[in-house]
């Protein structure tokens, strides 16, 4: 298998935006502080990855199927907590 | 022009998680509490976009293109702030 850079950078995009709620679920986990976090934001975002992963599942794409499975899961914990500990 | 379900249901997922950080973003200007919010979340996040946003450019794909401009000047301004008021 052969990867352009083109590819590449995708790669690194999907990378990044998906692996960057894993420090913030962290974070919350460990300190419930949601004081600052928008609750808007994280009911938009999770329905929004659950839009995703559904639209991957349909058109057979793996990677915004694991992207948005990954990221669902995360933006689901942080959710709750912000709602748990407002 | 027309749509399917499957083009719908992805248009939701990009729609939601773009328009996402947009209340996030108001409620850190307004509020300057970023202490809940993870700085090593919004710097791969911001980076992430960055990358899409390459990559839409050099792909030709207007839809990457524009919901990653718009999602990555949200995530600067919260990054800035974070930043800016730690």
């Amino acid at each position: 298998m052969h990867f352009s850079l083109v590819d590449i950078i995708g790669f690194l995009g999907a990378f990044g935006t998906t692996i960057s709620f894993l420090p913030q679920a962290i974070k919350t986990i460990q300190t419930k502080d949601t004081s600052g976090i928008s609750l808007y934001m994280y009911i938009l975002f999770t329905m929004g990855t659950a839009f995703w992963l559904i639209y991957g599942i349909l058109i057979g794409s793996l990677p915004v199927t694991a992207a948005n499975a990954v990221t669902f899961l995360f933006a689901s914990v942080i959710l709750s907590y912000k709602i748990r500990y407002k």
